[in-house]
C-alpha cells in the first residue's frame, strides 16, 4: 500500500516547524506570521454572540451577512464575494479551477509558500520571475514578467502587498500587469491578505484594472488578527463565482459558521471606528523599532512598504542555529524560493509584541558580534 | 477565458439548494441534515472560553488538546489523529492522497453526495455497488462489492452508519470487508460522521478489523450538533499522517482553532456525561414519531439502524412540487445515486424539533391523501 505520488507536494512547511521549535526553546517566535495579541474585543464580543445563533452549516458561498459586508467593501454585488476557509483554501480552489497539466502559472519570486505545492496539485508547472534584490531592495522586473509568459500561460499569481518582500506594486505596475494579462488573455489572482497593512498611500487593487479576469483573495485572519478563525475570500467576476462556489463546496463544505458571522459584523467595525489606521500605525512603530535595531547592530535591513516582515542579512548563519544560539525564531528566505536562494537573508515577523521584538534584538546582538 | 474542464464537478449540490428553497417558502425543512436546535450549553461555553486564548493558527495537524481527545476516544496515540476543517475536507484530502488516474474507488450506491466528486477530483474512476432494496430495506451484497474489485482498485469507501440508507455494517460484514481489503491489498475509507448514532447495539469500528489500511472519518459537527463548527478527523495508520497532515495543510491549513479548542472540551464532556446516550434516546422518540407518523399516511418506511436520517416512499412526487404543495422540504433519492434512482423515495432529516416533524406529517397528509 502506497500513498498517491502527488502526496510529494506534503512536505512539512517550516512555518509551523520553526514554531514548535520556538515554542520547545521558549524562543522569541518572529517566524510564522500571527500577531502575538489576541484579536480586537469587537471580534471576540461578535463571535460570541454568534454562538447558539449561528451553529450550522452556512451556505458553501458565505453566510449573507458577510458576503454584504464584503461587497460593501470591494464595491462589489455580493454575488462577486465567495467565502472560504481561510486564504489558504481560495488559493487552493482558484489553483485546481483556473489551471491542469499542460499549463502554466507564472508566479514572482520569492514567493508564499502554497502557491508552489498549489500549482503542483492542480497539475500545473509554475513558472518563476525572480525579483531581484538591489540595494533599495526588491523590485518587480516586468521585462522578466512579460518573457515568463508562454503560450501554455494560463494565470499570472501576484501577491500584493506581498510576502515576505513587503514590496507594494504601484499603479502603473498594476495597469501594465492588466495590459499584460489582457494582451495574453490570462487569468489574474491577487492574493491581497495584507490589503491593509501598508505604510504609504493606500495601494490601488489590481481588480480596478482589470475586473473581468481577476480573481481577489483576502483574509480576515490577516484584517482582524485571528489568522486561526479560517475566514477568507475571493471576490472575482460575478459570472464565475457560482462554479468557483461550487469547487470549494468539495473541499470544506463551508467556513466555520460563528467566525463568518462575528466577522461581518466586525468588518463593519473595523471600518467605522478606524482600526486599520490604529493598526497600521501600531504596526509602522514596530517596524521601525525592529529595523532600526537591526540597523543599528550591523544588519542591512530592507523596509518593508507594506505587510508584517521585513527581510534582513544574516550571513553566514542559518535558522536553526540561530533558533539555539540566539532563541529568536525566523523564517529563511529558502523557504520562498524554488533554488538558489539569496545567502544569510531572513524574514522577520514584526507581528508581535514590541517586547518580543526587544527580546530578539537582545538575543541576536551577541550573535552578530561574533559575525564581526 | 475558461474555466478548467475539472470545474464540471461544480454543480451546485442539492443540500444547500433545497435549504434556500425552504427558507424561502416557509417550508418545514427535513432536507438538510443539520439540527434545528443550537449544540449543547457546554459546547457553547467551551468555546466562548476559547476566544481570545486560542486565536491564531493551530498546526493543520491539529490542537494537540485536541489530537490528545480523539486519540483516547478511538484508544490511539495522537500521532494517528489529523484533525481537518469538517469531514468534507478530510474526505476530499484521503481521496487526493490514496487514489489518482487510472485507479478506482469502489463506492456503494445510495451514497453521500461528496464521495463522486472526490474520486474525480482526484482523477479516479468511482466503480458503484448498488445496495438492494427490498421489502426489509436496504442491504449490503458482500459478492457484489467482491466483484467490483479489478486490478485498478485502490480504496473501498464505506459508510457507516450509513447516509442515507441508515444501514449500520455488522461485524460479520466489517470482518468480511477487511478480509476483502487484505486480500486485494486496497485502501479502507470508512465514514462514520455518524458513529455515535445508533439504535442497536454499539458498533463495532471498521478499524478494528483492519487497523494498518483503515482511515476513519469523524465530525464533531454531527456528535455535537453543530455542523457550522466545520471540526472533522481523520484517524489512520500512524506511519501516514504526516503526510496527510502534509496535505491538508494545502486546502485550509488548519481547522478553526477557537472551535478546535472547545470540542476538545466538550468531547470529554460529553463522553463524561452521557450526552450521546441522551443524543441516541431523543433521536429515538423524535424517529419513531416520524416513521409513525409517515406510516399511519400510508407510506412505505424504511426505518434506519443508525444516523438521522429515514427513507419513505412518495411515489409520482418530487421534490421541488412537494416542497411548494405540501411546504416540506426534502431530499429526492435521485441526490445519492448516479443514474436510474428508485421511483418516489426520499430521504428525511428527522434531526429537527418534534413540532417541526409534526408539521411536516401535517403538511403531507393532503398531498398523500391525493395520491390515493
Amino acid at each position: 500500500m502506497r500513498l498517491h505520488p502527488r502526496t510529494q507536494a506534503a512536505k512539512e512547511s517550516i512555518f509551523p516547524k520553526m514554531s514548535a521549535l520556538a515554542q520547545r526553546l521558549g524562543a522569541v517566535n518572529l517566524g510564522q506570521g500571527f500577531p502575538s495579541t489576541p484579536p480586537p474585543p469587537f471580534l471576540l464580543e461578535a463571535v460570541r454572540r454568534a454562538l447558539g445563533r449561528y451553529d450550522q452549516y452556512a451556505p458553501p458561498a458565505g453566510l449573507p451577512a458577510l458576503r454584504e459586508a464584503l461587497a460593501e467593501e470591494f464595491g462589489e454585488e455580493p454575488e462577486a464575494v465567495v467565502v472560504t476557509s481561510g486564504a489558504t483554501e481560495a488559493l487552493y480552489v482558484l489553483l485546481q479551477s483556473l489551471v491542469g497539466p499542460g499549463e502554466e502559472v507564472v508566479v514572482l519570486e520569492p514567493f508564499f509558500d502554497v502557491y508552489l505545492p498549489d500549482a503542483f496539485l492542480a497539475g500545473a508547472e509554475a513558472r518563476l520571475v525572480r525579483l531581484p534584490l538591489g540595494e533599495g531592495g526588491f523590485r518587480l522586473d516586468l521585462g522578466a514578467l512579460e518573457r515568463a509568459i508562454t503560450q501554455r500561460t494560463r494565470l499570472l499569481l501576484l501577491n500584493t502587498p506581498m510576502n515576505p518582500t513587503g514590496l507594494v506594486l504601484g499603479e502603473a505596475e498594476l495597469q501594465r500587469i492588466a495590459d499584460l494579462a489582457r494582451r495574453h488573455d490570462l487569468f489574474l489572482v491577487s492574493d491581497e491578505v495584507y490589503d491593509e497593512l501598508y505604510y504609504g498611500e493606500r495601494p490601488r487593487r489590481l481588480r480596478e484594472f482589470a475586473p473581468e479576469r481577476t480573481f481577489t483573495v483576502g483574509s480576515a485572519g490577516k484584517r482582524l488578527e485571528a489568522t486561526g478563525y479560517r475566514v477568507g475570500w475571493i471576490v472575482g467576476p460575478k459570472a464565475f463565482m457560482p462554479t468557483i462556489a461550487g469547487m470549494r463546496q468539495w473541499t470544506s463544505f463551508s467556513a466555520p459558521s460563528p467566525l463568518q458571522a462575528g466577522v461581518a459584523e466586525a468588518l463593519r467595525v473595523a471600518r467605522r471606528e478606524g482600526f486599520y489606521e490604529a493598526l497600521r500605525e501600531s504596526y509602522r512603530k514596530r517596524r521601525d523599532l525592529l529595523a532600526g535595531g537591526l540597523r543599528a547592530l550591523g544588519l542591512r535591513v530592507y523596509i518593508p512598504e507594506g505587510t508584517y516582515f521585513l527581510m534582513a542579512e544574516l550571513p553566514g548563519w542559518d535558522a536553526f542555529r540561530l533558533v539555539e544560539r540566539a532563541r529568536v525564531a525566523l523564517i529563511p528566505a529558502s523557504a520562498f524560493y524554488r533554488e538558489d536562494p539569496p545567502e544569510g537573508l531572513f524574514r522577520f515577523a514584526f507581528c508581535k509584541k514590541e517586547e518580543e521584538l526587544e527580546l530578539a534584538l537582545k538575543g541576536l546582538a551577541p550573535v552578530v558580534n561574533s559575525l564581526a
